[in-house]
C-alpha cells in the first residue's frame, strides 16, 4: 500500500480523494492547503490527517509520493519543492504553464530521482481503452478521421474572482482545462501529432479574459486527421469519433458525471459503424464499469513502484503542453498550422537555468 | 404546373425525377443525355420523352425552365446554352468549378433575363429548418459553436473511370462535392462568414488525385465559430450541432438514405439539451417528414413564377463555391484562415470577359 499526501484541498482534492478512498494500492494519509478552514473541512471529510504547515507533510517519511491539485501556475513551484523533498510528484494537467518551465521541472526531478506523473486521465476512459484495442485488433481498418468534443458551461458562470478567469492563470481557458483531455485522447489513439492548427472566439456574456471556443486541427505524423472542438458556454458534451477506412467508432459519456467517473459506464454509449451501416444500424458495444481517476492514481502508485509510465510522465506532459501551446501559437498567426516537434524544441529551449528555479525554494 | 426538361440523365436525374413525379406544381416533360443508351433507358424509367439533339429540348417552347445534373465542369457550358435559349436554370451544386466562371454565368443569366437557381438542398432538411426555427426564437441564445460531417465511402471505390477522381473536375473531393452541403446549412443557421482556414489529407487506398479528409473552420461575422469535418472513406455520417448559450441542438440523419430523401425522417433524430441536461437526458424533438429534393425543385418553379429564392440563386451560389475555393486555397497555405470577402472579390475579377464565353456556344 503506497502512502501519499495531497496539496491544495479544493475541489479537486476531493475527486481523487474518493477515487482514492476505494483502492488496494494506494491511501492518501495527509493533505495541505494553505487556508485552514478549507484543511479542516478536507480532513473532516475524508478523515486524513492536515498539518498547518507544507513543510511538515514534505517531511513526512510515510509518504512516497505527492498528489498537487493546486492552480496550474502553481504547479511547478510545489513540484520543485517536491522534488527537493524526495517525493515522486503527481501533476493535474497541464504539467506547468509554459514549455520552459516544464523543462526545468523535468530536469530538477530527474536530478532529485523522484518521478513525475501528470495527470492526463481521459485516455483511460472505458471506451477510449475499447476505442484502441479494436484499432489494434485491425477492425477499424487504416485510420483517416479522429474528432473529439469536451464542452461544460464554465465561462458562463466565471467571474474574477476565479483563477480561470485570467489569461496568465488557465491559458487558452477551455483550451489549457478541458480540450487538453482529447489532444490526451487522441494522442493515445492517433499517435505522434506533426501540426497543429486553431482558431478560437470569445462568445461568453461574462466576458473572461480567455477565449471560450477552441476549434483544433491536428495532423498525425501518420497523415491522419484530427479535430477537437471545445466550449465553455455549452451543454455539457464529452465525444469522440475515430474513422477508419473500416469501420468508425464513436463514442459519448455523461459530460455532467465527469468528476463522478464511476458512473459514467451506466450512460455511456459505445457504437461501431461499419461500411454501409447507418449509424442507428450500428453495433451498439457495451461499456465497461470503470473509474479514470483511481486507475490514474494506480498507476502512479505503479510509477513510484519502479514500473514505467510513458503515458503519464515528464516527456508525455510536455508534448501535450506543446499542443495547447501550439494551438495558442497558431491562433494568433491566422490558425495557420504549427510543426509541433519544432514548437517544443523552441519552446523548452527559452526555460532559465533550472538552478535559478530551485534557488528559489531554497 | 411548371413543365422542366432535364439535361444529363446519371443517377442524380433520377432523384430528381422521382422527387419531381409527385409534385403538383412542376412536371418534368423532356431530357437529354449524350449517351443513346441513357436516354433510352431514363424515358423508359420516368416516361419523359428523351430527344436525340439537345437542341431540341432548349427550342421546346413549353419548357420553362432546365435543370442541370451534368457533371460540375459542364455547369458553365451549358447553364450559358439555357441562357442563350431563354430557359431559367437550375444548376446542381457548386455553381461552377471557379468564381470566375460564376461571374460569368451570372452575368449571362442576368442579360437573358433568365433565373439562376442552384441546388443548395441541404438547407431544406426537415432538421436543419427546425435548428433555424429554434435559434429564430431564442431558445439556443446566443451561438458559439456550429459543428457539421458528411461522411461518405467514396473514395474507396473511386476508379480513374470516374470524373470524381481528378482534381480539375472534382477539385477537393469530399470538399466541393459533400461538404459543400454542409457550408450551405453553416451559412444558413449561422449567417455570414467572415473567414475560412482549412486542412486536407489523402488517406483512401484507392489513391485518387483529389484528397479524401477536409477538416474546415470558419469564422462568422457573428464572431461564432464553425467546425466542418468531410470524409470519403468513412461509413455514413450527416450531422450537425449548434451550441448556443442556452441549449444545444444536435441533428442526425441516416446518410446512407441521402438520395431517397422522403424517408429520412424516419431514423433522424433531433435533440434540444438544455445547461444543466446531459445528452441522453436531452429533450427529443420530432422530426417532421420532408423530401429537400422536391422542396428545392418546386423552389425553382416558384422562382421561375417570379418570386427570389435569395438562398439558393447565384449570388449565394458565389458565396459557397467562394467558401470551397478559400478552403483549398487556406489548405495550400499551412491552414492559415482566408479572408472570405476579399478572396471572393479577387476571384470573381479573374474571368475572361463572359462575351467571349457566350461566343463559344454561338
Amino acid at each position: 500500500m503506497i502512502e501519499l499526501g495531497i496539496i491544495g484541498l479544493g475541489k479537486w482534492a476531493g475527486v481523487l480523494a474518493r477515487a482514492a478512498a476505494s483502492s488496494d494500492k494506494l491511501r492518501i494519509t495527509r493533505g495541505f492547503s494553505r487556508s485552514a478552514g478549507t484543511r479542516a473541512s478536507f480532513a473532516s471529510d475524508f478523515g486524513i490527517d492536515c498539518p498547518d504547515r507544507v513543510e511538515d507533510l514534505l517531511a513526512d517519511p510515510a509518504l512516497q509520493g505527492i498528489i498537487l491539485t493546486v492552480p496550474n501556475e502553481l504547479h511547478l513551484e510545489y513540484a520543485l519543492r517536491c522534488a527537493e523533498a524526495g517525493k515522486h510528484v503527481y501533476i493535474e494537467k497541464p504539467i506547468t504553464q509554459r514549455l520552459d518551465e516544464a523543462l526545468s521541472l523535468r530536469t530538477a526531478c530527474e536530478a532529485a530521482g523522484v518521478r513525475v506523473f501528470v495527470g492526463h486521465c481521459a485516455k483511460l476512459l472505458a471506451g477510449v481503452q475499447a476505442i484502441r484495442q479494436h484499432i489494434d485488433a485491425g477492425e477499424l481498418g487504416d485510420l483517416c478521421l479522429l474528432e473529439g468534443h469536451f464542452f461544460n458551461p464554465r465561462a458562463l458562470s466565471l467571474t474574477r474572482e476565479d483563477w480561470r478567469w485570467y489569461q496568465d492563470k488557465a491559458p487558452g481557458g477551455p483550451l489549457s482545462q478541458i480540450a487538453i483531455h482529447q489532444l490526451d485522447v487522441q494522442r493515445f489513439l492517433g499517435g505522434p501529432v506533426a501540426s497543429v492548427g486553431a482558431t478560437s472566439a470569445r462568445r461568453s456574456p461574462a466576458r473572461p479574459e480567455v477565449e471560450d471556443q477552441w476549434l483544433l486541427s491536428l495532423v498525425f505524423e501518420s497523415g491522419a486527421l484530427g479535430s477537437i472542438g471545445s466550449s465553455w458556454t455549452a451543454a455539457g458534451v464529452f465525444d469522440i469519433r475515430v474513422v477508419g477506412t473500416r469501420a468508425t467508432m464513436h463514442y459519448r459519456i455523461d459530460q455532467t458525471l465527469w468528476p463522478t467517473a464511476g458512473r459514467l459506464h451506466e450512460s455511456a454509449t459505445l457504437t461501431l459503424q461499419r461500411q454501409g451501416q447507418a449509424f442507428h444500424q450500428a453495433e451498439r458495444l457495451p461499456v465497461a464499469a470503470g473509474d479514470m481517476f483511481q486507475d490514474e492514481l494506480e498507476r502512479f502508485a505503479e510509477a513510484i513502484g519502479g514500473r514505467p509510465q510513458p503515458d503519464f510522465d515528464a516527456d508525455y506532459g510536455i508534448e501535450i503542453l506543446g499542443m495547447v501551446e501550439a494551438a495558442r501559437h497558431s491562433d494568433r498567426h491566422q490558425g495557420a498550422r504549427v510543426d509541433l516537434r519544432e514548437f517544443v524544441r523552441q519552446g523548452l529551449a527559452k526555460g532559465a537555468p533550472i538552478d535559478r528555479n530551485i534557488g528559489s525554494h531554497t
